[in-house]
């Protein structure tokens, strides 16, 4: 069975600070003809399951103008250029800007966000032996953020009322979930 | 704390089939000035999570033109225009147009895909009482899938293979593999 879909023009429609916009006319497999694909390119980003020694989940919470509401969200943040190279780095600082902490990073998942349209990666990483750090680095100058902490049993209740709504945070308490399971 | 970004001023960028691209100027919150969100409008989509009698997960191969390469996936589609009113109705479509079953759906998760950017949202449901449709609905013309009935083995090794490697679907197995463990 062939599956490719080669591309016959692309066209870029736009080039923002955070992702491309192009529209390729594709040459379908097994001779059906050709389609047109709008797609998104994206750098990729990181996001963090950090488990405080009390067993909380650190949560941010933030407006996202998309949704035009605030959310709960995991630390996360966008992979700046270059960065492909060492995200666990960029965890790390993601982390540190978001919450003041640092620890252990662990890989747990690396997935596409939204594949039928768009290459944004993310690697979906678990912190543990969560420590303060003294001075952390400020965070970014156009963010504004609130930090919680909750135990599993509030995360699931900011589920219920939709205050968790986003795809990486709820993977993050189905992971926590199972991690608690197993004891 | 105030957390509402304003709107100052919108600019359309581009207008496709599948979603909208816009430029906000937003006045930030706490007197922190001006800044630009690049955001994308999606028409929302559906996904489902199917379980056959012998308790296999049903996955669709196809190709992904966004990351140049196939990926096993659970069923999904978007939603068309004017369905947001009846999501369930969608997801039997997509199910049947993709699977050639049918079934009995029932709400799992709501999220957002990539909240960061975008305002897709996907309505994740389980199915179950799986049946086959005798004549289903024929599959989009522009879409090549093959179909795998997988155990909860098989797609564990998936997705270390880098097979499965999408949002839905993993959050699709964890669901599954927590459902097990409760028996």
């Amino acid at each position: 069975m062939e599956f490719e879909e080669k591309t016959v023009q692309r066209t870029e429609i736009y080039q923002g600070p955070i992702f491309k916009v192009v529209q390729d006319q594709v040459e379908l497999p097994e001779g059906k003809g050709q389609a047109q694909r709008d797609l998104i390119f994206h750098n990729g980003a990181v996001a963090v399951i950090a488990l405080t020694p009390e067993n909380k989940l650190i949560l941010v919470k933030q407006y996202r103008k998309a949704i035009e509401a605030t959310s709960y969200e995991i630390p996360a943040g966008k992979l700046e250029v270059g960065e492909n190279a060492d995200p666990h780095a960029a965890a790390l600082r993601e982390l540190e800007e978001e919450t003041g902490y640092t620890g252990q990073l662990e890989l747990v998942y690396d997935f596409y966000s939204a594949i039928g349209f768009c290459n944004e990666k993310i690697k979906l990483y678990k912190a543990s032996q969560l420590t303060k750090v003294e001075n952390p680095r400020p965070q970014d100058e156009d963010e504004t953020l609130q930090l919680f902490e909750v135990s599993l049993e509030e995360a699931h209740q900011l589920l219920q009322n939709g205050d968790i709504c986003d795809a990486k945070t709820i993977m993050a308490l189905q992971y926590w979930e199972m991690q608690e399971n197993q004891g």
